[in-house]
């Protein structure tokens, strides 16, 4: 009979998972084997394009999938709020949480909960490595630094923190990664490729829906290396965004295409677009305004637009 | 004008201090203050004679009085439901929280969150000193070693793990206290005295109500160093919780005396006692049940009382 001690701990990230929340958990797993814990990385769903080139340029092998949390222990990492986790994480025992997201978590009992306000989960796993001094090999320094070039954009992203920055350098050294720029948007790229894609695939990949003031705006956004990609296809992402608004009732739908080199964006819109020009000060011209030095919806598009909103 | 970065931090424990949640405040603004933080201790209201002693002892300032949270930056130690938190806790800026509870917390961004299923908050602090090297002067040393003690009943709560232990012999050595067990006992006694207070306050001092399938049941409980002291009152608390056992209404009342020295537990009952009966496998004579090894209301009394009751 396998005793409690010995039985497996599960390490996994959220749902629809990223590059963060694969390697996360690949890392930390790891870190607890050393640690004398029976632990094993899984994940939740398919991995994307970016994930995969990330696992295959170090030799990793992808997780197995954990389709069910019930009567498992289980660690949860890149999140906290159960929605994201497996399915029956209520049935599960969990036995720690990390994360670096804004928090919504209750648990009967104490356990180890930890989230830090920093760009990438792979930052806090990398300092635990560092902290306790469990020496990295390349493979899991080379996920854990691919990670956090991923999660931050590079260090474009607004979440980037000078701990993400220092922890990457540590670990690049130890990946033998020289140019932290280039390995980054090399990485990027692999995801930011809208060829073969559905406009309506596109507008959705990323898709959040607000309330501003009683009226319903959609807003979705895709990275790009190149805006190239999206001008190409505009006329047909326009029509396809006007046909959504009518459809589903929207008064503004935008979807930003965001240019991870040139730190802009380029936003679409229909709908009531004079909110839009109030918003940021610049004529919509074809459904269309290009805003440089733009990256963020959470940060820079949806305050504006919200207070342009409340003013009306 | 006062700097964003230079507004005072406040430490905060729960409300009702006890030595922890003092001392682990006291100790955590020392340590921020050598990170260049502006962090000052707080408090949510009167400290207890054991707190008082633990303070003198070392030689360490009262913190002041918090009144209002609002519009404040805060950091929370040893809770993270917000109930417990001092007044306003919803208009304050949340910083961090350092806990060793349950959870039941939400805020809408990430901040710095740790919760550790250890003994005491104080052993989470002494750890961050520990692992950042930070020195400590004696007199914190002293405090967070009387904390570690007092929140463990002297490392015989079923809630004491290695890692408190480890980092009170370490504490120990700084704060040149020899006999943990003696200057434990010590603190503890300063606490544990039912002279001079009426027997419906040495009830209700630590009182909870549950409802066991239906059944209304009251569990009061006080550690003492000895149980003399009780028994001498035994006619008089047995006589009181009969009264209160008529004019509220309960199934089952009880009262717990537990001796922290011998480890063991005086029970006193009153109402359908034959629960009790079954619950511990004894006679109940002259309302009072002896239970050796018996020491948490939470871990050993609840759940077998709690089972007899599904069962009936």
């Amino acid at each position: 009979m396998l005793k409690e001690k010995d039985k497996k701990i599960y390490v996994v990230g959220h749902k629809n998972p990223d590059t963060d929340c694969i390697c996360a958990p690949i890392a930390y797993a790891f870190f607890l084997k050393k640690k004398g814990k029976n632990a094993i990385p899984v994940r939740t769903g398919e991995i994307n394009p970016e994930t995969k080139f990330v696992l295959n340029y170090f030799k990793v092998k992808i997780p197995e999938i954990l389709k069910n949390a019930a009567g498992k222990k289980i660690i949860l990492i890149d999140h906290n709020e159960k929605e994201q986790s497996p399915t029956h994480i209520e049935k599960a025992e969990i036995l720690e949480v990390i994360d670096h997201h804004k928090i919504s978590f209750s648990w009967p009992q104490a356990l180890y909960f930890l989230t830090e306000p920093l760009g990438a989960a792979s930052t806090i796993i990398a300092k635990k490595f560092f902290q306790e001094k469990v020496k990295i090999p390349r493979k899991i320094a080379g996920i854990l630094l691919s990670a956090i070039l991923s999660d931050t954009v590079v260090f474009r992203s607004p979440t980037t923190t000078k701990e993400d920055i220092k922890a990457a350098k540590k670990l690049a050294k130890i990946a033998k990664i020289k140019n932290l720029e280039e390995f980054g948007i090399e990485i990027k790229k692999k995801k930011a490729v809208l060829k073969g894609q559905t406009s309506e695939n596109i507008i959705f990949s990323d898709f959040k829906i607000f309330d501003f003031s009683g009226k319903k705006v959609g807003i979705g956004q895709v990275e790009v290396c190149d805006l190239k990609e999206v001008n190409e296809r505009k006329e047909e992402l326009i029509e396809r965004l006007k046909e959504i608004c009518r459809r589903e009732n929207y008064n503004l739908l935008l979807f930003i295409a965001t240019d991870i080199i040139k730190k802009s964006s380029q936003l679409l819109g229909t709908g009531e677009i004079n909110y839009l020009e109030k918003a940021f000060g610049k004529k919509v011209v074809e459904n269309s305004i290009y805003l440089p030095g733009v990256m963020s919806r959470k940060k820079q598009i949806v305050p504006p637009l919200m207070k342009v909103f409340q003013g009306s």
